[in-house]
């Protein structure tokens, strides 16, 4: 008798897709599209039915590149009359600095001023869009902001055109009154051999160098930290910590290579878990925004079909942290793992560093290999962890 | 014919050797000791005969753990002996939170409170020393501050107490009126399935929410993060970019892996070139830091064989990188690739976004096409450094 | 109300451990012994009230490195006596050809020639041992066979010497009749920086080059494919494809890094799933061996904790994979992505390839833009994997 | 005043190129194409101009998919007259079987019957192709056959149906007399999550199970291996063992991350420098094929100087390794790190094992610790290469 599943996803849940994602016509470094455009009205209405909150956009997305002002304004009512019929949100949009050919070397870093120009001047109206939709997160995605040999950029100077960039384009926001705060999304290499800002830590650093800091925080994406090897939960946590954490990318990656922009939780499980359970916990309550593509393997049953396992896994994770965080076992663990002690500052409340000096407790007297040999039970903790996710407990 | 080579280097180099790089005595995961341990004075001499700038020590690699007074002012005294009689300086110095099993889940951020009183007490003595021998630069690598398990730290309360060592730590230097900086090494994993601050973007983040921040910078270590896969010649333009590179540690690695500690340059050559390129045209002026290990092979002959590679590596490619920049081949290239406009601000001198949002040539009337055919010629440009690394032009 | 957990492991479950494993005193490169020593004959006693079918060993780990003759029987005799009152059996034995300096430039590849034959003498010896106490496998980890420097090592030559030693060995068996097969255990790196025959692949090939290929199969280890970041069920069916799985070490690693060697499960746990699903499905029969080390931060009740998770894990997802096959949801989602059409034949019973190059169906009237529209439907199929291994369906 | 460079490459060099290398429109995973088409004719008369020996081809390279018989012959025929012209060879030649969206779940190994067939009859038309122009080695790049998800293939099966594949096509050329030999290149990952014979071992142990074992080697491509993690040069050393290094593919990637196919020498320089040295003492005297991809930012002029950059940096590894071997320095530091004894077999001539079970010197009398003691003085001969790859020596 196969167990109760969750009931469907809803807008509460605050599940939200890129068009470009379901969208995506799966060409590839080796292969051309195996599937149709979809009509961004189409992704809209099917993604109310399956539950989801929002969408998203690149602007190039919604108005192909080069359309006159005509088309592009057709193309936008006609977006907005499906947001209003399905009642779909759009919490986010950013700007497409990566397809076309200009962009080969950068936008915001490429080396010819006039291209960077016209990066600017294409953030902007895509700014104007955004505001006017109700956004209230602007995403920037420097994937072509990098170089495939370390003497074709100054590292420095470009880092300087980034800045300038970014305060360029916070003042444009704050002229205008928009109420958007920016995004940016970390990401190591590919398509560039080495992008600028590789990981949450650069940028996070970054950040604290700018004109309006405040009105900037992070969009990490899943696969892009794990494609460092990294740890998603401890960047995010990191993120968090800095009061960064703006707007999330959810998918799967399977390690070290290629981006492979899987389904959330078809990569890394319990990375998935404990990501799910931080999110949870720690109150982060912007948009649980998927950015994956349907397998180049998939017609279009298939994206549709993917586009809802992301919302199912999600909400099945967010149900086993639960469960794990509420089993008295668990809590057990965590106190003989003595993670609760973590949270006391190393200094008394009112202690100097006289007194520490004085405590001979806490050196001159203190059993280094005693303490040495207490156990910290993190394995037992994990495995309880594991048989949560299992459902097996 | 051989071609000249470079005559030895002088302490003018500024190389400098930690006590624990040719003190190796080679135990890895899978074996026991090759070599005897070495005392810290025949280390100072030999390294002063191979024209070293000086040498830089943990706690316990110049007073075994657990010494007690006596013992401990014998090693000191012994060892400033050494450094009296061969002119070696002590420009850094660091502790060893790592060997003992009392840090086995970290010193700072471990979940025991008599641990991290512990650490922190271990840390002020050995400043008081780094102080009394002269040091400028005192170095963090907080191997175990980490976890193997996602559940096993809340990352946010570890960066609390994380924070809260290094705040404690800089007011105990600025209390005794001891001149040293903090540099931070961070490391991705290893000895930890994932350490905290895992890359030189995420220590510089966490830099800037300290409370004496200026007093803290970052000692980046070439394998650290290529162990990430990242570009470490990005990463330290990115340092230099924020005033941060205090320290640095040279040395090889060949990819994503254990950490090798390979000789400077017997890893990463390309990047290693334009490292040094970067190093001596940034004008930092600190010392250049071998942290590597001569490999469990070699006898103590190739210990101080091991040790002449380092420096002799470092001036081959300290020349390479001259003749390269002074190439006018070179220059034409650079120039090709327009290298030098992405100096020039995007926005020009004075103008304001109302000006570039009426300038229809940055826009409306630009030719994105004809600016995307544009070539960036950056691989003949590579190319002419590949040549110059190998003394070919 | 808890789940009900699955029954304790039994013996049929075929769980053996190897005394190294939970024996291990949590030395690693930046640290020391956080553990005291194990007794042989304690880890039997425990293990088998933990419901574990048996032990392996290296030789080292029975008798230490250098024992006398009397003292070596001392310590057979208590170890069978152990396995005697236990029940506990010896399936594998294997050589520690890698902790002591002798071996630090390798054994069967050592370029020292007397070195070369100590490591034969050394590995003969426990072949009469692992005879003597019933083993059926024997395995072989050229963990220091390789090289950190590409000049280092004629990789041809030393496959020469590889193979006299295999080849040397298989007669030593055969002609004192004893009945063990041989396994090699590939790992790509550390503690050398390459590691000769890295893959399972390069140990396949290797062996269809030896004298009695028969006699000699494959130990694969999850984590050491997953270190060169190849997907071990892959690999493991090519080696189940060439007859070759004669045994397997079962553990967690959580992406490209040094060798985590944590529990099963532990790391990919998606990955282990269909691992587990293909050990059942394809008859393996030999021992389920975990190859992992308790992690350092634990003290000893935590190693028997982690020997549990091992076991508990395995049979868990053991559960979950029968469920998963047995659903008709699955077998639907499995036909709908024409799974079973892979198994025909591409060419007709009896078709020759002239019959092929008339057919024009296959080619001149292939219409490939139809065929290429085809969805394969396998998100779908994965995400029912995905749910079945959360237990959710 | 410039050291004099080596004269230009010409045909005895063998240098070839792929026509989609140069010919590559640089459209990426984001990214649209940069440069336009080139003719094939075009192709060959520059690279002939630039002192190439040939080229290879895809099917589809030459003969855009679909194309009608008569077309395909006028391609073929002005293809044939450009060869004539300039002399230039079509040593290899291969199929297309990844960028049509029939073959996105393989082409041998596609579930779909109906594909499997088309595939082999779009080989079999492409060999009568390669045969008429005189090409000795056909490759095949299994690019698709993988998959994304562990359920999504039964790999044991889908080796079954790839090997009937090699059979058949093996017994095709056989029955039609073509001299061709075919090598297979392996790829662990990209564009599928995780490819069939992911490196050169897995594929070399398949080769061993087909019907005409003899038939069939390798072409191993450097990024490919690189990609993994593992070493190149240990790669080719084994496919040359075993007799199977049929064909090579030259270029350069900069660790473990997506495919980048760079110049050869623009990635891992030193282990560059190796294979020159291996490939040049090994006897190896194929095509030195370049398969590599103009950076995306290059226009064609850039295109032009990176093939060039190919062929120079060979020539000079060619140079400096040659040197290397030369140097008595070398020749000595090799004799002290004692490679010749490598080569000495571990048994002595007509030695028996009861004669080495009889040798007390090599167990019961060998000092191990004296042995262990050796030095093997590698850092020093490797810094010795590091050196003459500089063109310091």
């Amino acid at each position: 008798m196969p167990k109760p599943t969750p009931s469907s996803p809803t807008p509460t849940d605050k599940f939200t897709f890129g068009l470009w994602t379901v969208g995506w016509q799966a060409r590839d470094p080796f292969g051309d599209a195996t599937r149709p455009a979809l009509d961004p009205v189409e992704i809209v209405t099917r993604l109310a039915e399956l539950g989801a909150y929002g969408v998203t956009f690149h602007d190039d997305d919604l108005i192909p590149f080069g359309s006159d002002d005509k088309a592009r304004q057709q193309h936008i009512r006609r977006f907005q009359d499906a947001l209003a019929r399905t009642g779909m949100k759009v919490p986010m949009a950013t700007t497409n600095l990566f397809t076309h050919p200009v962009f080969k070397d950068g936008a915001f870093t490429s080396n010819d001023r006039d291209i960077r120009r016209f990066a600017l001047r294409k953030v902007m109206r895509n700014l104007d869009l955004a505001a006017e939709l109700g956004a209230s997160t602007y995403v920037f995605w420097g994937g072509r902001e990098g170089a495939e040999y370390d003497g074709a950029k100054d590292v420095r100077v470009a880092l300087d055109r980034f800045r300038e960039a970014m305060n360029t384009l916070t003042s444009y926001c704050k002229d205008r009154g928009y109420r958007l705060r920016f995004a940016l999304e970390p990401k190591p290499n590919e398509p560039r051999g080495d992008i600028l800002l590789p990981t949450i830590g650069h940028a996070l650093a970054f950040i604290g160098t700018l004109q309006h800091p405040e009105m900037v925080g992070l969009n990490p994406e899943v696969g892009h930290e794990q494609m460092a090897g990294l740890n998603f939960v401890h960047g995010i946590a990191q993120a968090l910590w800095h009061g960064k954490l703006f707007h999330i990318d959810l998918n799967g990656q399977r390690g070290i290579k290629y981006d492979q922009d899987l389904v959330f939780g078809h990569g890394d499980l319990l990375n998935a878990f404990f990501l799910v359970d931080l999110l949870e916990n720690a109150g982060y309550d912007g948009p649980r925004h998927f950015d994956y593509k349907p397998s180049r393997t998939e017609d279009i049953t298939g994206v549709w079909a993917s586009a809802a396992a992301n919302m199912r896994t999600y909400r099945l994770l967010r149900d086993r942290a639960a469960a794990y965080r509420a089993d008295p076992e668990v809590q057990q663990a965590m106190a003989a793992a003595r993670i609760g002690q973590l949270a006391e500052p190393t200094l008394g409340k009112g202690e100097s560093i006289a007194d520490l000096l004085r405590d001979r407790s806490a050196f001159e007297s203190f059993d280094a290999n005693a303490a040495g040999a207490r156990g910290s039970h993190y394995v037992r903790l994990n495995q309880l962890a594991v048989e949560h996710l299992l459902g097996a407990r």
